[in-house]
């Protein structure tokens, strides 16, 4: 690719022990090894959100869920591809594909390049790693809007959005764009990836309004989800994941820095479901299984933004805290009417924003400072709420975005889909 | 082991930037290493296909589609020790177990084959990786018979034919037999695995004859799967697990080869699944769950045979036309009464030959030539196809191969293992 | 660390191919990378636990056991950070909170301990890889006490077992304790997590009794698990977190041993399937699908103290016992009414157990002792099963143990929690 992006690519290698010209061909091959394992990571985590979602939801729309998140992994890597890696990483030779730039590859052409980022993995590797994480940002916004939205105009939303806002607002800071020169920092995506997932899921959620029975006469009705042990899976499998996402995001396998990421990701994890789970139990007064699957997630969102850059014990406050911080604003959001299925906007959002301004707060790099932390999560913020809104306004006022009401009571798996989750099973009539 | 297989994995290796006298220690051990995350990517797609099984079909037969699904996992590997990997693998000294040639294994027995393989893994890792291979063809037949065969036959077949026919064809290419030196190129296997697999689920699914109700008065009557999210975790895990199927294949870590085939791998699944979600949506006028997963698998097959000699651009035609094929295939079959409860026939049989074609077609290797790619799929469709059929028959004139009808109707958990999968959720009548 | 630390780990080391003056930074990369992806097949075991003893237990306890078994994660986790490290692996300066040996760690400070265990892993990895491990050892307890345990008390048990117990127990051989300078051996944890485990749930489960309805005017009524599938994905993950659980405990990537505990572990599991298969066919007279999934894990825990020092064909043996043991083991259990919703002390205690003893009657190892192995096997049992029983008893007369028998009928979920796994599913009266 280009010089600007090789230099880049530098930069974020300084992290790490390793030196372009220094890499021998072994430490190339385990390099791109640990990249390819963590991209298999990041692939399952499709199947963690599809399990998530559809366990937090009702049996009637299990179909809709699973069809829009099996989806969206096509799309996302589809369209990262077509354009999406080459508008996040422009190098001198701008191409709308991103695989023009060396012609159609072939092994040989393949084996030409493993010179690219300094020896730390192929062109291949890279752009894999990155298409993978592209669509886990419209996946958010699919917990969100779940069973009340429209299959097709969902499909297009995540279209547009995975495919040119996602990789243009990324290329703010991981391209080295305007924000990776202020000196922002978001090392594996609480902000790049969560909150830009998490705005969308905001608006999304804003525009199509609670599903019918949520609130009631200024009342709260709980609608339960319809599988725990699924939602459970999905959990697991996110968090598993992971360690693909964060681990990754090294960018090379680097023993300290990997190491030291696996460590603050667990730990994060592992203070958010500990503290969701007192939290929430000194609260709601009893042991709340989806408080504490959340806090889980929550604080893995939360110790993201600097899992390479805060201390073990930083990674224990900053998930600790973002586990309150979703059993809270769970709460609060039930509060103001906005209806999030799955509780994605508290996790992927707050939690994501969180993460970044702990940032400032803990890194142990001077460089990063609260401010510029507040700038970055301000800007994207702006951006991708008021991108997403008019497109989800845009698609309400031309193809609408809810099913009507009567197709939301059937269940939008026989509306939409023609078909049932479980065809065999006998359902109680409240679902 | 023997001078003709060191001479034959030297071949292999030409595609990779290793030579056996330059590999180091280090990346002797890392070759190794990704060989091995390869081995426990490819074993988790037992469980993707128990569970895309036991979700496509009724809940009445789900702990015999388990228990047979569980069972071939251990008689695949048991039968590969005893006798498969020697006979796909033939050396100078033959022998019936597969450990025998180096004595009672130890560490120190086992460091001494370091040399193995040119230096990419070890004598244990060539082993577990292809055996775990083995029994994934019998896994392929174990969907299209199920829902009406008898577990003790079942079991039977799978032994004979992935102890003895799996191997033995399967040396004709990849233990250097005849078809490798007339040039048949199978890089991971869409004809020796999926195919050799799918002509044995045809044969099977004919000799059983079609589902009880399943054409009634010609009529086609669809018998739904009984549990989407379980279908949707098998297919999300067998494409995880194809990483290690197909990036395992190249036989090392080399970066260039394995993240081509990761990223020609993952391309094919999603254009599969796209194109079978665009097609059978156009078909049936709905967006089909089922469909959208067959599809990923379908292009998934597809490009297994030509993962590492395609181009990027080429892989998404293969993994598309395999989707639209499967969406296809499965409605044909249909039409002609072959009663396929998963689509495995479709998916396995009918994408493993197009996309061995497809190398034939699309190969970047000018030695790869269409028509031995045509004289390889008739060669092992005549072989399999026959002694497939007439192991089935040969059960059916003895043991007997389906249940009876009232069994049937019962479903195999009560009659063949007298337990079932959910004692206590309620059905409906249907099911 | 402290040089007894390294002393120790150098005596580890010995196995392998690596001596920690030679070993390069790729060397140590590699190394590293397989340890953490050895941390994260270990980490999924725990969602393995979760479905299995889900999946084997009635619905109305479904959200109890996930809960306990996700809020088990991070116990250990955190419980091992703030001392269980500490006390496991005592060094010259001994601390109760694991990372203050170096300071408020920062990517700098992880980078100074690349020399930490002679070039294997860094300090953080091994402090993961372990952490991982001791939250496996109170997930045993789980199954054996499900479906009447009180939540509250469970997770003090937990907290205390596992923080405090468990590290003090395996400092005794994995710490270079007394054992370890006996002679003992325990490769991967047959007796150090299994039987550490098994022996807790054994005296959880004489201390609660057997669940109501169980033993019946002197007949067994077996009491179904509501969800096959759900217990079948718990086995493949677990079979699949033991190429971490047993593979990462070669504490490097060294390319014969890690592939020989590959083979060893594989083919127990497949011996152990197998047998338990035939010979509960043999005396059910039907093809009962828990007896094989317990198989499978059976030859996994007979396996793991000896996989690296067995040879292939007896790591058949030792998993084939195993497999027959723990089908015997459930039988026989019933027989005297020690009621384990799961099976879990006829897999982790029986089993592993057995596994520590085969090490003295197959280890290729002359060292290796039938008498020392009996000697640890009693240490363990004796000390396990008395500390636990203390405990339980202790709990019993302060807070409870076991809920009340309305709560009972109606099902922890309701009781504990206030709230179902599948409140949309109609359920059978029975259940």
């Amino acid at each position: 690719m280009s010089q600007l992006k090789l230099v880049f690519l530098f930069v974020l290698l300084s992290n790490t022990a390793l030196a372009a010209d220094a890499v021998s061909p072994e430490m190339f091959t385990i390099n791109n090894t640990w990249l390819l394992v963590a991209t298999f990571l990041v692939f399952i985590m499709h199947l963690g959100f599809a399990c998530l979602e559809t366990g937090l939801t009702r049996s009637k729309n299990t179909v809709n869920i699973i069809f829009k998140n099996t989806a969206i992994v096509a799309i996302g890597l589809l369209t990262y591809a077509l354009c999406g890696f080459n508008l996040m990483y422009p190098g001198g030779e701008f191409s709308y594909f991103a695989f023009s730039g060396f012609g159609i590859a072939s092994p040989e052409g393949a084996a030409g390049l493993i010179e690219y980022a300094g020896g730390a993995y192929t062109y291949y590797t890279d752009f894999l790693f990155q298409a993978m994480f592209a669509a886990t940002a419209a996946t958010i916004v699919s917990g969100a809007v779940a069973e009340r939205v429209k299959v097709a105009p969902f499909l297009i939303f995540s279209t547009l959005y995975v495919g040119l806002v996602y990789p243009i607002v990324g290329s703010w800071k991981w391209g080295g764009g305007w924000l990776d020169q202020a000196g922002f920092y978001d090392f594996a995506g609480s902000t790049l990836v969560h909150s830009v997932g998490g705005w969308a899921a905001l608006s999304g959620a804003i525009v199509l309004g609670p599903r019918l029975g949520k609130y009631v006469q200024g009342r709260i009705r709980p609608i339960l989800g319809h599988n725990m042990p699924l939602a459970t899976i999905g959990v697991f499998l996110l968090w598993m994941g992971w360690y693909g996402f964060n681990g990754g995001s090294v960018l090379s396998a680097d023993p300290a820095a990997v190491s030291l990421v696996f460590v603050t990701t667990t730990l994060g994890a592992a203070a958010g479901l500990m503290t969701a789970m007192l939290s929430s139990w000194a609260i709601l007064k009893k042991p709340d299984l989806s408080m504490v699957l959340n806090g889980a997630l929550a604080g893995l969102v939360g110790i993201t933004a600097g899992a390479d850059t805060v201390s073990v014990n930083s990674s224990l406050i900053i998930g600790g805290v973002a586990g309150v911080l979703a059993v809270l604003a769970v709460i609060f959001f039930d509060k103001i009417k906005i209806d999030d299925p799955v509780g994605a906007i508290s996790v992927h959002l707050v939690c994501g924003v969180w993460g970044t301004l702990a940032v400032g707060l803990f890194s142990t790099n001077p460089e990063h400072q609260f401010m510029v932390q507040l700038l970055g999560v301000g800007a994207y913020g702006l951006t991708c709420f008021v991108v997403s809104l008019v497109l989800f306004l845009g698609l309400k006022f031309t193809t609408g975005v809810r099913v009507d009401h009567e197709d939301e009571y059937r269940g939008l798996d026989l509306s939409e889909h023609g078909s049932a989750a479980y065809p065999e099973f006998q359902l109680t009539s409240h679902s």
